[in-house]
């Protein structure tokens, strides 16, 4: 029974927060060299908080930033193996001056605590922390066998956990794998996740003449590196909003009818969700809602762009070199390393003479698409609906996270995805936030969903 | 007669470099505001020399920085006037990575004296002061009235010296201006500028929703304003490298078949510019040779471009802003303020659904044509003969000194630009040089020409 556990949390809430705000103060930047040492002060903390809780917890160092994992296995041979995934890395906190308070420093404003990593992940995957010590504390016991494996690169592509769960596959062994890492349809309507995106990220560097020029007294005779790369960008589009690279949608699988009618059935508000963003229209692949756009149609995005001179006043320079970051997102049966050479050929195809294009890969992960049969859904619908006093839907999320199809392929297990943020959080933007009541239900909703799956 | 005069050339060179890199060393960047103080310190160092040469200096304070107008007017009434122009202002010295020395500290290398502005033009602006202290140290006069004018906003396109030269016309009334701000044909082959293009220099700023947003939760749905950007800069050119704004080519002159065949007849070689700059190809508007590219001809150019994350690693953001700084290089009889026109319908115009943008005028300045009948040309053609041992060629000038129309206008007055720099001095780049030969040998040249006009 999970009465006493329930009862702790609301007992220990006030101290969960506190900690949970020590760790956002950690900036756990895993993509900037120079926050490694925060990055690692992260992954002993939370170990620290771990053994608090009461579980065996090792650091196991790789080539980038180390993996906590967190082990009790004494419920037995009988009883199922839940791996929690979670990551402690955090999302560049720039552009800092659209902050409106510090992004480590946790700061509450309308019941809602704004920092980075407030809900991607550090405080989700802190809500799980807490879900087990309110078990430990109050029964001595966790009603499943539970592996917390934590990473610090899930932001930078999750480059070294996939050979560490190859190499621990034994060790790793389980069930079932849950994350909170992602949102609930809206507030007040939790749910579960069918699908993830996946993701290609890419750079493309462009090199012209052999330094910067004089725009006056060489403009006109030698190729631009600036106005190439927004002809190749450009060319990534055709005039429907469809990704114009050759092949690109050879993959995307067509999704059955009855997801598509599920979409439909959501209640969502299109005017609304427009207005939240401040935009005088949406737009996206013609012919798809702006939730099949969200969740079942892959897409391209321009994440930055560098070229020339872009300080105060006017620098009369003709660049000779150009980068932009370029990622798509990815839908089942895409894949990253498919789109990558798709793209290389595309801009081979489309860049102009006189300028030389090199395509890098940053990171990539694959689509994934939940097995929506089973315990493991049944369990998470029950915990859900006594914790929200609502049924929870069933949702896609447009974001990617790269390490849940290697779970299920590497440990033969099966994911559930059950997040307890908000449209409108923020994520890898400034002002990240988290609603301080989900903390609270959401960690109510994970102490009955282990008790489910234990019983 | 000059040859005292050249005589003390000869004598005090090194010294006359000494000062020029005293000169050098002051880090005039009119486009940042922090380097102000410097700027102006530019302008006093100047003046002092100015004194030490002989001449009634004032430095003029203005809303920006100070004009330094230096004045000799005891040739008599029946002596031409000669405005003499120049800038003490250099273009910032960004990337600082790519200098082999330090921009603000000269360095000799190979017979060329290395920093920002050797060329562009206090380099070349010393060289006057330096011909008329050679004439009034040998002859206690100088043998035409001189009005030197040199401005510290050349840069960052001469917003205040246009209503300056207009408040101080009759002050300023002269026969010729007179300006060394420009190259040579090559080596050994000195010159005369037939035009100067001008320039129209724009910032374009897009917006999207309300903040950055998270390019998993939101990519397909709105609007990205880089890939809008991207859109909007291909939309400049058309497939032959024409500017496709509506409109751009209705005002551009075509030229007499004396000058394109002047053009035709110098001694350039395609081949040898195209390996000079490294790149594979030389490009351009299909149609016309390099030199009629750079010479005659508009061009349209991304000076930089800044949009998104730019830094190290994968940030998965959608930007909600992207800017662009492009300007294009114009040719009789386009004026900046019709481009801007053009530019702003041709922006409303091709603007995706969802996305915001403002077209900010930085600054401009219009196309020169040079009146080549006359005393002027004659003179300075005789000039040149004399020091370098071979005619001048006549030739074009692809960048813009926007203050040679203005001068023209106000005072009545008839301009020669005479450079004495080369090709591949690296203006506006990284290792900006000047040949320390040509200081001495263009000294020589403008010692005779003052000479010449006054006879």
């Amino acid at each position: 029974m999970s009465a006493e556990a329930l009862h702790f949390v609301d007992e220990h809430l006030s101290r969960f927060r506190d900690e949970l705000y020590d760790f956002l103060r950690i900036p756990s930047i895993s993509a900037k060299p120079e926050y490694a040492q925060d990055t690692r002060r992260a992954a002993e903390w939370l170990a620290e908080r771990l053994k608090d809780a009461g579980l065996h917890v090792d650091i196991h160092d790789t080539p980038g930033h180390p993996v906590v994992l967190g082990r009790w296995d004494e419920a037995g041979p009988d009883a199922p193996t839940v791996l929690i995934y979670g990551h402690y890395d955090v999302q560049p906190p720039e552009p800092l001056e659209e902050w409106d308070s510090p992004p480590f420093e946790p700061t509450e404003r309308d019941g809602r605590v704004y920092a980075r990593g407030t809900a991607d992940d550090k405080g989700q995957l802190y809500m799980h922390v807490k879900a087990l010590e309110a078990w430990l504390a109050t029964e001595g016991r966790l009603p499943v066998n539970v592996l917390l494996l934590a990473e610090g690169e899930e932001e930078v592509g999750s480059e070294h956990l996939v050979p560490f769960v190859a190499e621990h596959a034994e060790e790793l062994a389980c069930d079932h794998v849950v994350i909170s890492d992602s949102n609930m349809f809206a507030e007040g309507m939790p749910s579960v996740l069918f699908s993830l995106r996946g993701l290609a990220y890419f750079e493309i560097h462009l090199t012209g003449a052999r330094s910067d020029l004089h725009s006056g007294q060489f403009g006109g005779t030698v190729a631009n590196p600036g106005n190439a790369l927004a002809r190749i960008l450009a060319s990534l589009h055709d005039d429907h909003g469809r990704v114009a690279v050759e092949g690109f949608y050879d993959d995307v699988a067509d999704w059955d009818e009855e997801t598509r009618d599920r979409i439909r059935a959501l209640p969502f508000d299109e005017d609304a969700y427009r207005d939240e963003l401040e935009v005088s229209t949406l737009s996206g692949e013609a012919g798809y809602s702006s939730l099949e756009r969200l969740w079942i149609r892959p897409t391209c995005d321009v994440n930055g762009i560098l070229c020339g001179y872009t300080g105060e006043g006017a620098k009369t320079v003709l660049p000779n070199r150009a980068m932009a970051k370029v990622s798509f997102r990815l839908v089942p049966d895409q894949t990253p390393e498919r789109v990558g050479e798709l793209l290389r050929a595309h801009v081979e195809r489309v860049v102009p003479a006189g300028v030389r294009a090199e395509v890098r890969t940053l990171h990539g992960g694959r689509p994934w698409r939940a097995d929506l049969d089973g315990r493991l859904v049944d369990a998470a619908t029950e915990a859900l609906e006594e914790a929200f006093g609502t049924a929870p839907v069933l949702q896609g999320e447009g974001g990617s996270i790269p390490i849940v199809s290697d779970f299920e392929e590497q440990l033969d297990a099966s994911a559930l995805l059950v997040g307890f943020a908000l449209p409108g959080c923020n994520l890898h933007a400034p002002n990240e936030w988290f609603p301080l009541e989900n903390f609270e239900t959401g960690i109510g909703a994970l102490v009955r969903l282990y008790g489910k799956l234990g019983s």
